[in-house]
């Protein structure tokens, strides 16, 4: 029998859990999950035979080492600063790891040590971070293997709501954190490199600067520029290539919509409001408009912001009850994203028979013999349920194809890394079609941003 | 004959050293001027025969306290960083103190000990703070003394040019610090009272919300809002005043079209461009704007920002020079706003001849026997020359004439302390017109926000 430790039993490992399970019959394995709530534990084991649940304290050295040295590999699904302390015990007593978190300047700084002792320490396989490298480096491989030149490459990804569940004005829901929707685009601005050239687009513009994106059988799509487009161009061997954008994705109308609120200023989370307890949803919008003796808070936002009332926009805005004078904001010293947050959490929430849908699209320009051409990859995944989400899918099946993979020797390349290698993303994106997590790839002429090579 | 020590001799120092070796035959007064720069404070003393001009080393303790002890007043034009050596020296040896900076917390901790040796520490009396302080408090306590309710207090300031010197399209040249001219705006959300409701201007909004002020004799003038319009709302007893709101003041038509490099995100200072040594002029607009392989970087400028080719804003970014392909930023690792305010200084410096100029406008609304009134002050100060400009007057007679009050013992509650009570305002705002910086009051018919008291 193969011990296999879980710490984290929260959303995102539902799908981890359940392959791991499955498998543990064919594959001899006895699988514990580590979690600070036994409880939780618990139920994503369900009593299986070959589980074992347990409350777990990360911050228990005792008990952290106990439980890594007994088992042979170690998967952290911990918040992403946990991941180390477990990683360091990981080194000292000589198990492989798994996590689907951004590699940590600290974390990167075990390298060497971890390839000393032959570990495999494994990150960013999950979604995104994860499946996007995977699915990229596959088809970039391809190119370049082939002697092609890439020349451009764009990338984008979104957490939706599933056609089957879309029923309202925004096509959004919120199907992960919603905090992080609603500051989305503030950390910076946002950089990358469009034919050649540096482009910055500033918070107040990031919204209306989208772009479309058409996936077969389900419509078009429209995804804003991420703020690190340019974070793996080197790993991924793009120093040359003349484009280089990421971008997250939303149906279209939303960018426009949203864009609304945070040029109001609801989005801002860098200052207390006064009273924003007793404060009215209709107070709340009040306060970021100028006062009128006689015009009410709609038509103040509507000649503030330049909309007609028969645009769409504005039954985006209604449907929010934005402008409800009875309904209290209730939150003790809250910011505006903090009370945004509140009123679009009424609003945006799964309700229990809502499925969420994953959406990634690449775009990959490259010269081959002298001509331009391209390649377009999409990937839908629709969740099962609210637990077997597309989210818990795309972030935990890969955790778990990897796990098992090392485990099993098929992986053996050590080093603190990331699935940009072909022998970690060929078998695990294989494996993956079999759970519906299926790229499409397609040759269409290639489109780029200067089809005819004119110079500007 | 009694020893007035001034520390600092920069560019806001020149009117107060001249008005303190003016008086110092008839007042008996020995100067002394010290500044890391021997040669600038031998050029502000010319020679006089009572001043002496000192090298000076803030951080040389010896020094420091040798001169303190020296003098029987010290006047601080240091950075507001370095006021507190200075402070602490000033408490030990038993020294009164001026200051024309913002009172820091730790100087308000020595408060107590201050009051205690019966010394006088006073800040904030330059021009903003300080003539804002003296003339607001002036009419406040006139009205309230006189049983009037105060309702309604907005207070502008801005620093211009002479409309004499007044000859480019923007209306504006630098005539401070040109990097917080480029920064304006965004160290936090714009926070203010209005008819008894708070509001908010985030940054991207700040530019298109301003209030239009008519000053006699000099036409029409703009206003944005500053971030900290209450923070003395208590000190001037505002709390129950249902308006308060502080500005600065621009030509009308500046604020539309610096919102334009705003919203471009040319403001930004949060990140350093690639290659800005390098770039020219057009590259640095041009990397705000999308790629296109045709258009020019002035068509898509237009189209992003939605500016006709009749708009006078486009006439203004034309005179900054911001297409040139030419010309090169030539500063390395530069941010935004930096490179921004280099573009300006070629534009916006004043040249050897050009005049500055003050703008101070404050609105009064109160109640006075059941009726609304309101009563409005303007003062307009207008530069010399290059050396005696209206900032250095506004900003250096004030600190000058309270140095000799104080010495003269017609100032005497002890304390660390801003200029709002009457035994100094009076006296120093008295003395001002002799210098020119005179207000004009009168009394208009209420305006308000809600003069027909229609509830919103």
């Amino acid at each position: 029998m193969k011990n296999i430790l879980v710490i984290g039993a929260g959303r995102s490992a539902s799908s981890l859990i359940r392959y791991l399970l499955d498998k543990s019959e064919s594959e001899n394995l006895n699988i514990t999950i580590a979690d600070l709530s036994e409880e939780l534990a618990k139920k994503k084991t369900g009593n299986h035979k070959n589980a074992r649940a347990i409350a777990f304290d990360i911050f228990n050295e005792k008990q952290r080492r106990e439980e890594i040295t007994r088992a042979n590999i170690v998967v952290s699904m911990l918040p992403a600063h946990l991941h180390l302390e477990v990683a360091k015990d990981c080194l000292t007593i000589g198990r492989n790891m798994v996590t689907a978190s951004y590699v940590s300047p600290a974390m990167q700084d075990l390298d060497k040590e971890v390839q000393k002792k032959g570990l495999i320490f494994m990150n960013e396989i999950g979604l995104d971070p994860g499946i996007d490298h995977m699915s990229a480096m596959k088809v970039i491989n391809e190119i370049t293997t082939n002697s092609g030149k890439m020349i451009l490459f764009e990338s984008f990804c979104g957490g939706l709501v599933a056609p089957e569940s879309d029923n309202n004005l925004w096509n959004y829901k919120f199907t992960w954190n919603p905090r992080n929707v609603v500051l989305a685009g503030q950390g910076g601005t946002a950089k990358f490199i469009q034919e050649g050239t540096y482009k910055y687009i500033p918070y107040n513009k990031l919204f209306r600067r989208t772009e479309f994106l058409e996936v077969e059988g389900f419509g078009r799509f429209e995804a804003y520029a991420n703020r690190d487009s340019l974070k793996y161009r080197s790993v991924y061997g793009l120093d040359d290539a003349l484009t280089v954008y990421r971008g997250t994705i939303r149906r279209v109308g939303y960018s426009r919509a949203w864009d609304i609120l945070v040029q109001l200023g609801m989005t801002d989370d860098s200052f207390i409001m006064e009273n924003s307890e007793n404060m009215s949803y209709r107070e709340f919008t009040n306060s970021f408009l100028p006062y009128h003796p006689t015009d009410t808070v709609e038509i103040k936002l509507r000649h503030a912001q330049k909309i007609d009332q028969d645009d769409i926009i504005w039954d985006k805005l209604l449907e929010l009850d934005l402008f409800n004078a009875e309904k209290k904001v209730g939150l003790k010293d809250a910011t505006p994203a903090q009370i945004l947050e509140k009123i679009l959490s009424e609003k945006w929430s799964l309700k229990p028979e809502d499925k969420d849908m994953i959406v990634m699209y690449h775009k990959f320009g490259y010269e081959l013999d002298g001509e331009k051409k391209q390649i377009d990859a999409t990937m839908v995944c629709i969740g099962d349920d609210q637990t077997y989400t597309a989210m818990a899918k795309t972030v935990g099946l890969p955790v778990a194809i990897a796990t098992l993979k090392i485990l099993n020797g098929e992986i053996k390349t050590p080093g603190v890394q990331i699935p940009i290698h072909k022998e970690v993303y060929e078998p695990i994106l294989k494996e993956l079609e079999e759970y519906g997590v299926i790229f499409k790839e397609v040759e269409i002429p290639y489109l780029g941003y200067n089809p005819y090579n004119v110079s500007s």
